[in-house]
C-alpha cells in the first residue's frame, strides 16, 4: 500500500494525504478522520512519506560517501551539490569511511539532521544481494526519508538506485582483451564493493565464454595506489600476465609503472584497462584506456528522481546506464 | 573591546558573558543587568560572539569552496569533515563556483543555516590586499560567526587564516631553477587568486634577484588542464622557455605532454615544477617535481583554531606553513 493508493481510496490528492500526515491546519478535521481511517485500515506506515513532500522541510539533502578525497566521489558530490543548490536545497555532507559499522553510524547520524532525502554515493553501501540482511540499515533509513543510491542496488520501498552496468562494461572490456589474443588477464581490484564484484563477475563471464580458465593467481585485491601498486607487483616475480583489467584508474596507473620498471612494452606485452576515466588516465604516459563509469550521468538521474519523488510522483526504483570503454594508448584494439 | 575584557570588567567568566548574550536562564537577572551595562558602556557588539561558544548551537559548520571536484579542495573538505565530525560537528557544504558574485551569494546563503562557524577553502575568496573593500562580505560574515580561511588572508575581527607561504615556495622553486642555469622560466597559472598572485610575486622576486628580466611573454594564464594545456602551448611556436613553474599540477602535466610532443628532453631542455603535490604528479612519466602546499596541515591548523575559538579562547589571526618542493624527475637539482 502506498501514498497514491491511500489518496485514491480516501478520494483526496496525495498532497492532502501528506498534509494529514503532517497534521496541517489546511485540512478539515472531517477529511483528516477519513484519510486516517483509510491509512489504519490498510496498515499504512506514514513515516516513509511524511517528510518527502516538501512540507515541514528544512530544504536539506544528506549526502553520504566513504571518502570525498576519492576522485569519483568528489565528482559525484560536486555534481549533486550544484544541482541540488540550483533546486533550492542545501547539502549536509558526511564521509563515513569504508568500514561497515562506520557506514551504518553515518546513515543513522545524518538522519537526525531533518533531511528531506538521503543520497548514498558509492557501491560500498550496497551488497551483492539486493535483499541482504546487512543492508537493512538502508531500508530502515528509507522508512524515514527517500534514499537514493549512486551505483549500488538495494531492494526496498522508498529506495531508488542509479547504476552503471559494471558487469557489462567489465565483460565487454575483458572480451576485447581476449579477442586481441590475450589469455592471461589480471583482475586487479581495490574493493569488494557491489560494483567491484559486478566487475569481477563480468570479467569471469567473458573468460568462461572464451573457454579461458579463471585463475585465482590472476585475481589481486589491494588498497594501494600508483607507486605502491607498482611495488606490490614488482614483489611478485611469478606474476605472468599479458593484460590487466583494473577496477580503478589509480590501480591501472600503478600497473603502467610496473610495466615500465619491468621493461614490458605497453600494450604489446601488457595491455592495461583502467576504470572511471579520471584525470589520472590522461596524465599517464602512455595515456590509459579506461571505462567511463558515467558518474555525472548517474548524478543527473538521481537529481531527476529526487525532484519527482519530493513532488510525490512515482519514480523508477532502478535505472542502469551503460559504461563505455575510452580507448587510448594502453590497448591495441 | 572583546569578550574577555567584558568578562573581566564585569567580574564574570566569558561563558557567563556568552550566556547573557544568549539570554540564558542559567544567569541571574542581577548578573545579566551588570554584564549588559558593561557591554553598553563599552559599545560592545555581541553578535560577533553570540554563537561561537556552543550555546544555542546546531553543531554545524559551514564549508564553502569554489569546486569540490578540484583535487586540492576535495582533500581539504575530506580532512575538515572528518576532524569536525570526530569533534561532534556536522558540515554543510556549499560549492560556489569561481565568480565573485557567486562567492558572495554562497557566504550569504550558508550564513542562514544556523552554523557555528564558517570555513572558506581556497584563496580565491581572498584579495591581494587584506584590507580590500571587495572582501567586505567576509568581514560581514565574521560579524555573525567566526570565519576561518584556508590559504587566504583577510584582515578583520573574528577572521582566522591558515596559509601556505606560497611566495616563499615560489621564490625558492624559481631560485633553484635559476641556479641550475635556466634563464627563460615560464610562469603558468590557472588563476588570479591571492595564492596565485603570491606565487607570481615570489617567482618575479627570484628573477629580479638573479638579474634576469621578467618577460611578459613568459607569463601565461589559462583555465585549461592537461591535454588542453599541451595544445595551447603547441599553438605558440614562438614560445621559448627552458623551464616552467606551474601553479598547479594539472597545468604542469600538460607542459610535460607538450615537451614530449615537441621532442624536448625533460628536464634537460625543459625543467618543470608543478604545485600541490597531487596524485597527478606521481602519475606523470617522468614523475613531476611539485611543491607540497600542505593542505592537510592547513586543515589541522584550522581545526585547532576552531576548537579554541568555539571554546572562547584566543586564536592567532594568521598562521603560515612552509611549502616544500618535492623533487622528482622533471628537475635536475
Amino acid at each position: 500500500m502506498n501514498i497514491y493508493e491511500i489518496a485514491e481510496l480516501a478520494g483526496v490528492s496525495i498532497a492532502t494525504v501528506s498534509r494529514v500526515i503532517n497534521d496541517s491546519p489546511l485540512v478539515s478535521e472531517k477529511t483528516k478522520l477519513r484519510v486516517r481511517r483509510v491509512m489504519e485500515e490498510n496498515d499504512y506506515t506514514p513515516n516513509v512519506f511524511a517528510r518527502g513532500l516538501g512540507l515541514n522541510s528544512m530544504k536539506t539533502i544528506g549526502l553520504v560517501c566513504p571518502d570525498v578525497a576519492d576522485n569519483y566521489m568528489a565528482r559525484a558530490v560536486a555534481c549533486l551539490e550544484r544541482d541540488l543548490r540550483e533546486y533550492g536545497y542545501n547539502c549536509i555532507l558526511y564521509c563515513s569511511g569504508y568500514a561497515w559499522e562506520d557506514r551504518r553510524i553515518a546513515v543513522r547520524t545524518i538522519l537526525q539532521k531533518r533531511i528531506d532525502a538521503l543520497v548514498v554515493i558509492g557501491s560500498s553501501y550496497a551488497d551483492d544481494d539486493p535483499d541482504a540482511e546487512r543492508v537493512e540499515y538502508i531500508r530502515e533509513a528509507a522508512k524515514q526519508v527517500p534514499v537514493f543510491l549512486i551505483n549500488g542496488y538495494i531492494r526496498g520501498e522508498n529506495i531508488f538506485c542509479a547504476l552503471c552496468s559494471d558487469y557489462e562494461a567489465a565483460y565487454s572490456a575483458a572480451s576485447e582483451l581476449l579477442r586481441s589474443g590475450r589469455r592471461k588477464i589480471l583482475f586487479l581490484s581495490d574493493s569488494h564493493s557491489y560494483s567491484a564484484n559486478q566487475k569481477r563477475s563480468g570479467y569471469e563471464a567473458a573468460l568462461r565464454e572464451a573457454g579461458v580458465p579463471v585463475r585465482e593467481d590472476l585475481v589481486i585485491y589491494t588498497r594501494n595506489r600508483i607507486d605502491s601498486v607498482r611495488d606490490l607487483l614488482l614483489e611478485m616475480p611469478q606474476l605472468d600476465a599479458d593484460a590487466v583489467f583494473a577496477t580503478e584508474d589509480g590501480l591501472a596507473a600503478g600497473v603502467l609503472k610496473y610495466a615500465k620498471r619491468r621493461g614490458a612494452a605497453v600494450p604489446k606485452d601488457l595491455a592495461i584497462i583502467g576504470y572511471n576515466n579520471s584525470e589520472l588516465a590522461v596524465c599517464c604516459d602512455p595515456e590509459l584506456s579506461s571505462v567511463d563509469s558515467r558518474v555525472d550521468r548517474l548524478c543527473k538521474i538521481v537529481i531527476d528522481s529526487l525532484k519527482l519523488r519530493l513532488n510525490g510522483k512515482p519514480v523508477n526504483d532502478r535505472v542502469y546506464v551503460k559504461g563505455c570503454l575510452i580507448r587510448r594508448m594502453t590497448t591495441d584494439f
